[in-house]
């Protein structure tokens, strides 16, 4: 670490609070409070963990044994990494003083290569309520191929560790189902745990209110959002669009939206249930204008979630047949493509600026997948507006745009209160986890929205979460992402409002997040957990 | 207003300290501190206010007349403005309950056009301690022509005004004193006052130690630069450039620098005292990668103040001869530009990439000025590297830039509480140097680096800060901008710390402006005013 500045160095001090049940934290145990069905499909893939029950925390004597544990981030970073080592080690310091923890560097390789650093207290203080993964680096490895497999089995075993616990979205913790499987089968004790984080908020379900990471992130691009409502509204002169991180889901959109009520926002997963064509959002956007042009609102802010392009029907078929293509003939590029489409496509294609062709046709992650982040959406829109406008030259001339996109500068951002505590208490159950030996489960915590004392805690049978997906061309057991809900509070809370938002300036800049002071400013609850 | 959130509801309760002088506001009075000169240049285009001297606000009985003000905000919004408003406003109520204030909408053209609102206390109340200028809006309009003069001359007549505050940077305070003079030799004994406001800092002399909004924008940039530089080593595999507000000096990004030290970062002024060349700015990044990278250190953080590019002699000149070559042949585009360029700098222009040489053909500023905000300079820069680092196919690979624009999220954030005291206090001086009668002044506290209590406060004749600069071919009085000086102590400091951030990896995250708690954390000071 270098040197801590004036609030780093406050920040670092602040001892998270915890649930009044971690208080005694020597005897508590797990009871099995409901069970958890594993999906008939997923079954056979996982024969030792297909019948785990869902587990909670209560009171309840227990051993106290020394352990030794490694932990891993694994992809994206997300505020409040660094409280869950924190809140691991000292829980694992709290149950017996002769417990150890491993951080793996950079990420899950780090358990394969056995690079890594001891976890003491000395080293995690620290970075205490500090955002960021730096402490011990993050990656995308994943532990899949059948050598990966034995590589991880003889690390844990090499290092004697009886708990291994994966910080990772739902990739990550699919993995820590596989990992915990593949022990199983192997007679390995190791116990995996998984830990819920990402931004982006697609981690979610009945007993994950929220990932963690996602209140901070949506807190930082909402900042920013209230700041460019105030400015829109102040200069009169510029439409912005803004384009938000998130992956396919529109979360994040749907909670900055809620936070500082912009004038047009798109939802992926309503775009995709209406079957919208882009010309189709494209027209709402320019009526938005025109509509507002006649009260001599020439300015307005339109939030695009990054995942948008691709629920849209057109272009998700587009990107589709751009996969096969280019898989099948990596000579094609933007040029040449088009000969290559299908007929209805091909007009698709063709009708999209260069720009845009081009970034469609750009390298494939890991999964396959288009790389959402590069696709320059808000242009894209501003160039089909603009283009649009044209018919109706009396607002063309007074359209002038603006684009952004919010990403990376919330992905490391100090954890917000919420998340500074939240994440503490995870490193905690994950001990505990690792402590009562339930291998496969993830972290969880119920009732987020009360204070921390009322927090209940839970161990979540991973498989209960998955089902099959084709991945490269095969099937694959791997946690279903949670879009957003369009019969959920949160959508419907937005329905209500988007009216008003259209015409009425509601802006609203909810300022930079507050760590001091009057917990009605610290603790603003995001939607997931208040609308839960 | 809409609904507040909570943070402007605990915000909007908050009324700013005050200076010792002003706690008794009906007994002081402006007494003569030091004389300031004018420029031999100057004096002949202001016949009536080329001899005033620095007044300093001191104890002393005064009459407390009621008086009529108007207030317009001019140009670039800026955190604090509000409490300019608010300051004037219960500062003139203070001197005389029967005083009133009337705020102009939408800039300088509310005054023209008589558009105005009265800014009771009701009023403005709501806005304290918020950002953006939206309680009455602002513009760009100048009041330069003799016809706008007549009009303005018209609207103080019309509305009895007995002073008008214009809030605004350099060439909105030029305008309150070409106002002040056309207002005396017309025997119109309306005061004119200016209030130093840009995010810039480049309006910056003996007596302005700072202009209001600077501490704020460059303290929300460096939120997200802190994030972003913490995200690149969490995340090990990202070079950002991160292009920054500011327009031609280099203050923001130097400022930023200091606050988080990222790896590398370009200073204009000192890009255009040494004549570096485009290449020669790209090899210093191109250097930079390589040597990280034989520390594995395959990420790192750029930063590039927007007004660079007309900083480097080869672009300054190439921008000029474009000016030139458009107003004579309007038809020129960046296809057949090339062929009526001189020799040298047609090389120059075609090794540009064409998004760039777009970008340097587009529409011209009210000042002839291209606009800087429209170059993308940090894709340029990653297009230039990108092409350089062929010639070392072994980092070629490993170079993932990612580029970011920050600038319109930190123009109307909430003011710091540095910048709240500020513009509250600049409000009131506003209302004195109107209350006794001093035209053609600008507001100005000094000691700004002690508790509010202990400022010291003046009026400053804006004349003295004029100077003389071609605009659209003719000699015209402005303020002179305030570069970066290269023998001040900011950039000084920098000078120490460069070595050691290409290298050591020193990155800082600031985190977000705090308004509650310890004072260490909530007033940390910017390098304007710490190292005056």
């Amino acid at each position: 670490m270098g040197q801590f500045n004036p609030l780093e160095a406050v920040l670092k001090k602040k001892k998270p609070p915890l649930p009044s049940i971690l208080k005694d934290i020597q005897n508590v145990i797990f009871k099995k409070h409901a069970s958890a069905s594993c999906a008939s499909t997923i079954q056979k893939f996982f024969p030792y963990s297909n019948n785990l029950g869902i587990l909670k925390l209560v009171k309840g004597s227990t051993a106290t044994k020394k352990i030794r544990v490694g932990v891993v981030f694994s992809g994206g970073q997300a505020p409040g990494g660094h409280n869950v080592l924190l809140g691991l080690c000292r829980a694992l310091k709290k149950i017996n003083p002769d417990s150890e923890l491993l951080g793996f560097l950079n990420g899950p390789s780090g358990l394969l290569k056995q690079s890594y650093i001891p976890l003491t207290e000395d080293v995690v203080s620290d970075y205490q309520n500090l955002g960021g993964f730096d402490c011990i680096g993050s990656g995308r490895t994943k532990i899949e191929t059948q050598e990966q497999l034995n590589q991880a089995l003889k690390a844990v075993q090499d290092l004697n560790l009886d708990g291994f616990v994966i910080i990772g979205g739902d990739d990550s913790n699919t993995n820590a189902a596989v990992l915990a499987e593949f022990f199983k089968a192997h007679n390995q004790a190791t116990t995996v745990v998984g830990v819920p984080k990402t931004i982006d908020g697609d981690l979610k379900n009945d007993y994950v209110q929220v990932s963690f990471g996602f209140d901070t992130a949506s807190k930082v691009y909402s900042e920013l959002i209230g700041n460019i409502l105030i400015d829109a509204r102040s200069a009169k002169k510029y439409y912005h669009f803004i384009k938000l991180m998130g992956r396919s889901a529109s979360h994040i959109t749907l909670e900055c939206a809620l936070k500082t009520n912009p004038n047009l926002i798109f939802i992926g997963e309503e775009v995709k249930r209406d079957k919208k064509s882009l010309q189709e959002l494209i027209d709402s956007c320019v009526d938005l204008i025109l509509q507002r042009a006649q009260d001599n609102k020439n300015y307005g802010v339109i939030l695009i979630p990054e995942g948008l392009i691709d629920f849209i029907p057109e272009i998700a078929e587009l990107n589709l047949e751009i996969n096969e293509k280019i898989a099948a003939n990596p000579q094609l590029n933007h040029e040449n493509l088009s000969e290559h489409l299908s007929e209805d496509l091909k007009n698709t294609f063709l009708s999209l600026p260069d720009s845009i062709k081009k970034q469609l046709l750009l390298e494939r992650d890991p999964h396959g997948n288009i790389q959402l982040a590069k696709i320059e959406t808000e242009k894209l829109f501003i160039s089909m507006i603009t283009q649009k406008l044209k018919e109706h030259p009396e607002y063309h001339e007074k359209f002038s745009p603006i684009s952004h996109y919010l990403g990376y500068e919330g992905r490391c951002a100090h954890p917000s209160p919420f998340d500074a505590e939240y994440t503490y208490t995870l490193g905690h159950i994950a001990a505990l986890l690792v402590q009562h030996e339930f291998s496969g489960y993830m972290a969880s915590a119920l009732g987020l929205e009360n204070d921390v004392e009322a927090w209940q805690l839970f161990g979540l049978p991973i498989t209960s979460l998955l089902h099959l997906e084709k991945r490269h061309g095969k099937d694959k057991p791997v946690i279903q992402k949670a879009l957003v809900d369009l019969k959920g509070k949160p959508y419907q809370e937005y329905l209500k409002l988007k009216r008003n938002w259209e015409t009425d300036d509601l802006y609203n800049s909810p300022g930079p997040i507050q760590f001091f002071g009057d917990t009605a400013v610290t603790h603003i609850q995001n939607s997931l957990v208040k609308m839960n």
